[in-house]
């Protein structure tokens, strides 16, 4: 009933974007487009996978200089042989980003396509053949060469290799757009530039010094963010920030020495029951945080966010039992609950693993908070601060002196990392409702739009230099193991990508 | 001030028992019976330490047969030379007792005395010198072999090895009794029995089988358990009880793999969020369990209880300064909480050690609950059980398969180790009265009188088969390193165990 009710909101709203988008010219009708791009790919399977397969097969952990070089000489080479000029930005430590500029005579708008091109460091012995030797598999897991591939490809077959999905396979689906529109005739509507980041797996550690070095070059009326996974649905997404966040280590106090437990069990201070009490005072099993002021911060939602959770498709029941759980925290669905701050607990310890029966040193946990707009780490951790306190105990950032243990009743040591804001786009903004009906239009079907991600990205980076809206239009699968050994990307990912960022190009300056 | 009131008030007492003694036979005059035993072992020093060399040269880790049995044989031929008729003890399998047993003429009384004569296990890496090589230090650590010993023996300096205190020296010590009981002609009041126990650091896996069997053989009117440390300030102790023990893993459920804490942060159920919202319901950080029902199951302590922790030595704040504690949890001194059941959270772990920013997908507890009369594990495993599903959880006890996971929605895993109930035997029966005067006597000062000592001894054994009181008159320093490395025993100690066990010996019996 739930599911019939909204395919029908979505049918009405498919018509009214495409009754929208009639007026066009003809040669960029939104579904001519589409067919022009997707048969230039179908007629350049073999050779986009080529190309996808030489990226992928140069190492790119951020930390190996030479690697990482290969990796922006190469990819200097893709974008000039399209006619895109470009040059590496650095900053004066780690791995420049390749810039790449493509100007469009009577454009009106400039848009910046963002990837990265490290990728995340492997444990070779973990992976069914090396990350860096990409390869196809179909979808019993079977090996294939790309040489013994016919067309058209399997669309559900997959390519194993480190930044498969995150994130090399964006660049080349931009490189196949920008050739496919080429090949058909259609120029380009938007002055078009790439950032492609070297370092983003390590941190991002010179972003920000890049950004606001090249603070003109990099001038443009948008970012689009090709990095990251479509909807669990397979559904396209359009998502328009990404939660920030902070978190620290909390270790609490008992004797200096481990006591015999039936000599000293409920007289001296048990850590691990200081521990507890302190972490369930700041958190309910229900997910709700419970530390004054935390929710105060939080920025409403407007209604057009509303509107756009209420038709995201409901994947709770799915996702329950996917994970063996017969509930869920909270009363709304997750993509609800993503638009609220989070206290999760990472880890806990104490006591060790043969612990014997003993009152225990210290306790310790380790806390992550995801933060959504307008909560910045600075305010969480004066809130959480503040808290703790009320809850008795002496606050420290260094392990505690005999004195001080002697003289402070409960003492908690707090070491903070250093964590980063949130950042959310509107999504009534013309630049964002564009960006919407193009990648709904290009998808045919009804696409995912999120206000804020459920993970961390430093948004807030570009939005701290650069002040422009920024949009997140991801391509890759969401089961493509991304950090992790075998990570892969769904053929039919990269063929959908190709005529997304294909339409955006040419439709976006409309 | 404190301290003041409390000499007057032990003075009078002390004058008071002594007073009640005056009426003894001449050659039973308390001092002059201790002046007697002191003045033989001084002259006697080097013998007495070779004795204990000899035995504590003996391994006695209770998994090595040989070595127990040359240890048994040892012992009985220690007994024999002083009059004591011994025999082995046997169970279908495990170590033996060795039983002994000096018949006098006319003795009203029969009693027990018990010590063991296995010791724990060994790292010998760790210890300064071989565990079964014993040798003298002086207070300066240096070490003294026996030949090189002149008399007076320092009593401050420490004889280290492996049972050195636990628990070969009392048997070394009640066998010396015997020696200057004969050498000054004084008369055993009580028949004597022995029972030298030979797997107690094993666990006692065989006693009760032990005890059952020879039930009739041990009969007596008291046992005096000879095994444990005298008080922290030195002080000679007289305990008639030991709290019970039982405990369990405790394993609550999140998803079936670990989630990305952005992606799915507060909507999947962190289990350490479940954890600590139980274990905090469970106990606060005071040390008082909230679980409904288990202070309705404690014994009111009797005046005379009540008095004997109230004369006590008041030790909390030195204790506290010692642990690096400003506080302790509670409202009593150590001596009362330990009167009380307490729940000890010994462990606890979620997450590892280097956890990602994930939510786990278990956590786990260990607990152990001691317990005081009239607590039983089989209560405390009711009452913990009704009290956890209070909270909302679903009890198993073997890991929850996926069709669990998928339908119940607070899981958690109880493994409940086995346990066993605590013993006290009443101080005002006849004769823990007079084992409390006799020792006083012996001691010249007051002595410390606990009603159940803080650690958990399974008495209930002897309790259940045999119906006889209890009794603990310890004589080994409390910082005695027992069960670890460099095990040691003050030689003070010795010599003081002597003259109270040959009290016992002489004097019980009145």
């Amino acid at each position: 009933m739930k599911v019939a009710m909204l395919r029908t909101r979505w049918c009405v709203l498919l018509s009214a974007l495409l009754t929208a988008s009639a007026g066009l010219p003809k040669d960029t009708d939104p579904q001519a487009l589409v067919a022009k791009v997707r048969n230039y790919r179908m007629q350049n399977e073999l050779r986009i996978l080529h190309e996808l397969f030489e990226l992928l097969a140069i190492p790119n952990v951020a930390s190996n200089q030479t690697d990482i070089r290969r990796n922006a000489e190469h990819l200097r080479a893709l974008l000039e042989k399209r006619g895109v000029r470009t040059q590496l930005l650095r900053a004066e430590r780690g791995s420049p980003a390749v810039y790449g500029e493509k100007r469009v005579p009577g454009a009106t708008r400039t848009v910046v396509f963002y990837m990265h091109y490290d990728g995340q460091p492997v444990n070779p012995e973990n992976w069914l053949s090396p990350p860096w030797r990409p390869i196809v598999r179909d979808t019993a897991g079977q090996a294939i060469e790309l040489e013994q591939l016919q067309t058209p490809v399997h669309p559900e077959w997959r390519v194993y290799a480190r930044s498969a999905s995150d994130d090399k396979s964006p660049i080349v689906a931009v490189l196949t757009a920008l050739d496919a529109l080429e090949a058909a005739g259609i120029p380009l509507s938007i002055n078009l530039k790439f950032f492609l980041e070297g370092e983003e797996e390590a941190g991002s550690p010179n972003l920000g010094a890049i950004l606001s070095k090249y603070a003109d070059l990099l001038e443009a009326d948008a970012w689009i963010f090709c990095d990251g996974p479509v909807h669990q649905t397979r559904r396209k997404k359009v998502s328009f920030g990404a939660r920030g966040i902070t978190g620290m280590r909390l270790t609490v106090y008992g004797p200096i020495r481990p006591l015999h437990s039936g000599h000293y069990g409920n007289w001296a201070p048990n850590p691990i029951a200081l521990l507890v009490h302190l972490l369930a005072s700041m958190r309910d099993p229900d997910g709700q945080i419970l530390i004054d002021g935390i929710y105060d911060a939080v920025r409403p939602l407007t209604e057009s966010e509303k509107r756009a959770l209420a038709e995201a498709p409901d994947i709770d029941a799915l996702l329950r039992r996917e994970l063996g759980l017969a509930w869920s925290e909270g009363s709304g669905r997750l993509e609800e609950r993503l638009m609220l701050p989070a206290l999760n607990f990472r880890n806990i310890a104490a006591g060790g693993a043969a612990a014997r029966n003993a009152i225990q040193t210290e306790a310790t946990a380790v806390l992550g908070f995801r933060l959504v707009p307008d909560l910045t780490p600075e305010l969480v951790r004066q809130l959480t601060e503040a808290h703790i306190r009320k809850q008795g105990f002496h606050i420290v950032y260094d392990p505690p002196d005999l004195e001080t243990r002697r003289s402070k009743q409960k003492i908690v040591k707090l070491q903070w990392g250093k964590g980063y804001p949130p950042f959310r786009t509107s999504m009534d903004l013309p630049i964002a409702q564009a960006v919407v009906r193009i990648v709904e239009e290009a998808a045919g079907e009804p696409i995912v739009k999120l206000p804020t991600s459920g993970g961390s990205l430093p948004l807030y980076i570009f939005d701290q230099t650069l002040h422009v809206p920024l949009i997140m239009v991801p391509m890759v699968n969401h089961d493509n193991n991304q950090h992790a050994e075998n990570e892969n990307l769904r053929i039919r990912n990269l063929w959908d990508g190709i005529e997304i960022y294909a339409s955006l190009l040419a439709r976006l300056g409309e």
